[in-house]
């Protein structure tokens, strides 16, 4: 029986690097959690003593420090700097390009509009590389703000947004302003995940999810498996694994969910391959 | 009885301002019909002596040449040059506006995409100031030009285009490139005749809409008005009115269509005035 992993699975591209990044950065802290898996943070604490502090106070000087994914504020940088750490940025390169991309706007001249959550590590991080930036989720939050604008205005978007509502600001900005600077910074890996699972299952006679039975994109992708795969099985981990699923099967397709770190794949895989068929 | 004025209404800016430039640059021609209205340039000819050539071989060396309001590309206005031509520009600046965009984003790198219609004059000009244009009215004719574009795309509209297809063609862009600069080059000058015409209507106890008949602009104006006021009278010029129709009333309204020339309008509000009511 062949074994075929999907084009797209589990972790996206930022979070691969990220724990690459800290697996070469050994004794060292995270300034907060690398990725919100906690199987994942206790072995690299295990194994290659990455650990993790939540408040900046905490931070030693002369530490070494690891930036996660969605990066941090600038201003948290120069205190990082302050302290004579050595910063290792695992800032995901998609994250850094709409930071980098609102301070050189802000630079030109440019009003600019973020669209996504205030409230998220990401947008904080971008929103202090911008001027005086309006972060709106929608239209009626921006409609009030629209005045504060020039007639030249500048825009990205948080990378997990829905290009849709992304179009829709970008449609109000364009009826009122005369230049709309459109950076499209949505990062597609949800959307890649699951496109590269419905492919997968076309082809495959049983495929294997493995997520948490409890995670939202994961039931999504054994959903979308399910639908032209009707031998598929979601599991959390290798224990699960049942050789009856495999009789008589020739390709055996394999997804994971957004938190299911390569390891658990690997683990699966491994044990698949052991099985006689 | 008061006699208004829609805020908006006939003629817009750009012509209004091409009219005004020929009846400053007598014994001079238009290059092209300086605007769709027969008795205007007939009596641009009768009083000025603004003459009319069709062809850029019928002009004579050291005359003088209108370029009307939809501008002329660059190649013919340097044929003009080369004949010792003394050019007016009566180009609409809403018009020379995406002709400078176009330029200058070709300069700059960008991409470019304008939305309109290739065969249109005022489309031709814009054309020939940028390098390889991609010139579409939707996105079926877009997309399989898709892989031609840089990743930069910078685009502009035909000034009379709808709002909502352009959106259509910058969301499509998008979607699929990383930068999109947006210039909304479109003119309300239609739609805010529409909407002045609607808020007198609303005031008014009668409307006197002044355009032809046949008129698919007029037309609507006349549909907007009669729906809020319902002595609503559409008519051509000074000799259809009737006195009638403004007996006992207390505010008249008056607009008129795209192709209306001011002297028209003037005859009507002269012949209303003496009308005693």
């Amino acid at each position: 029986m062949e074994i075929k992993l999907a084009q797209n699975y589990g972790f996206c591209f930022g979070v691969k690097r990220a724990i690459k990044i800290a697996e070469e950065s050994p004794d060292s802290v995270t300034f907060g959690p690398l990725i919100h898996n906690k199987n994942e943070i206790e072995r690299l604490k295990k194994n290659f003593n990455v650990g993790l502090v939540e408040d900046i106070d905490e931070v030693e000087e002369n530490s070494k420090v690891i930036v996660r994914t969605h990066g941090i504020p600038k201003d948290k940088l120069q205190i990082l700097k302050e302290k004579n750490v050595e910063v290792v940025n695992a800032t995901c390169p998609f994250v850094t390009k709409p930071q980098e991309i609102v301070e050189k706007m802000s630079e030109e001249g440019y009003s600019i509009v973020i669209f996504g959550d205030r409230n998220h590590p990401e947008i904080k991080g971008v929103m202090s590389y911008a001027k005086d930036p309006i972060v709106v989720l929608d239209v009626a939050e921006l409609e009030p703000q629209l005045s504060k604008l020039k007639e030249k205005v500048a825009t990205v978007a948080q990378t997990t947004r829905k290009f849709e509502e992304y179009a829709k600001i970008v449609n109000f900005l364009m009826q009122h302003k005369k230049e709309v600077r459109v950076f499209n910074t949505i990062c597609n890996a949800t959307f890649e995940n699951q496109s590269a699972a419905r492919e997968l299952s076309k082809e495959a006679d049983v495929m294997i999810v493995i997520g948490g039975k409890n995670s939202s994109n994961t039931k999504q992708l054994f959903r979308i498996c399910k639908e032209n795969c009707p031998d598929s099985y979601l599991i959390e981990n290798k224990e699960e694994i049942q050789p009856l699923w495999f009789e008589g099967k020739k390709l055996c397709g394999i997804t994971a969910g957004a938190s299911t770190p390569n390891w658990i794949i690997e683990e699966v895989i491994e044990k698949i391959k052991k099985i006689k068929v």
